[in-house]
């Protein structure tokens, strides 16, 4: 099952600058070979459900083990059995109306 | 890995009443042997990763198998090493400090 | 226009103990006069648009001045002009199909 | 109060071709002079709170009087008083890792 995906990555307890352990979390989903889109308030995914979020969980258990005590996650998680669609056709539909 | 999370599941292209398919994911939820709470904008649930990414997974394919076109489910996913913390702990330190 | 909504504020550069300052909102939004339902991984919230974002834009100044450096909320927020519906319509709506 | 934030608006009893639903939405935010980035699943804005809410608020509006019955939108709203951050910052700042 194929999914185009949202992920923000929150470590707390860590301070105010978080991008080391967002970029650690870029890495993880790179080395599963997902196409990725960083952006200002996430990184965007499109892959296959299973690959996706076995590389959620492994960027949890790596920012963990970098010491991070606490994260908090939010993912938006789409799936359609009516068609195929790549993260640029979402955003070429809206543009196409503008 | 431990995980305290919060589902809301929106199925797309089949009206407005949706609430026989957030029944269904519920029953996934609660087969899976999940801690749940339904409240009224999506289900908190305590449990295991696996078993809860398992369980939102079949969530999704039992709805298109029921015949929805597309879902767009959003996930809050918490984990943390400092100290074990259940759906009620959460409630209630806010709760104690009213 | 009437919302049923769910706040989770998540206050950054405090350190992990995060409930004092989500019971500072809950007191933002009761002095507002919405109703409210607090839960494991936020606040749901029933209430015109108007007085429910003015309340979150409180809740924001006031973990400010309390020397919260940075927030980041995540707000679910709808609205339906095809009939009434409350906090509890929707969860009994779901536990009707169960 | 200047926000980052990330907007993703749902439109349901539409259907499924919701694209011109969102671009409805960002001819909103363009008007209110906000500063926008559309992304394959929401888009990120930057600005005025109040201009920002309100603009979130007139989106809801134009959608509803264009016949859609009902809409779930996610919002993410982020503040800080530590320093200044802009949408393009926050994306430098993982980059700068990677």
């Amino acid at each position: 099952m194929k999914v185009i995906a949202d992920v923000m990555v929150l470590p707390l307890g860590v301070g105010l600058s978080l991008s080391k352990y967002v970029a650690e979390c870029e890495k993880v989903f790179a080395e599963a070979g997902l196409k990725t889109q960083l952006h200002a308030n996430g990184t965007n995914v499109e892959g296959d459900w299973d690959v996706f979020f076995a590389a959620v969980k492994r960027c949890h258990e790596r920012l963990h083990a970098m010491g991070v005590p606490r994260l908090s996650t939010s993912i938006k998680v789409g799936t359609r059995i009516d068609r195929e669609q790549s993260l640029e056709d979402k955003v070429r539909s809206v543009e196409a109306r503008l």
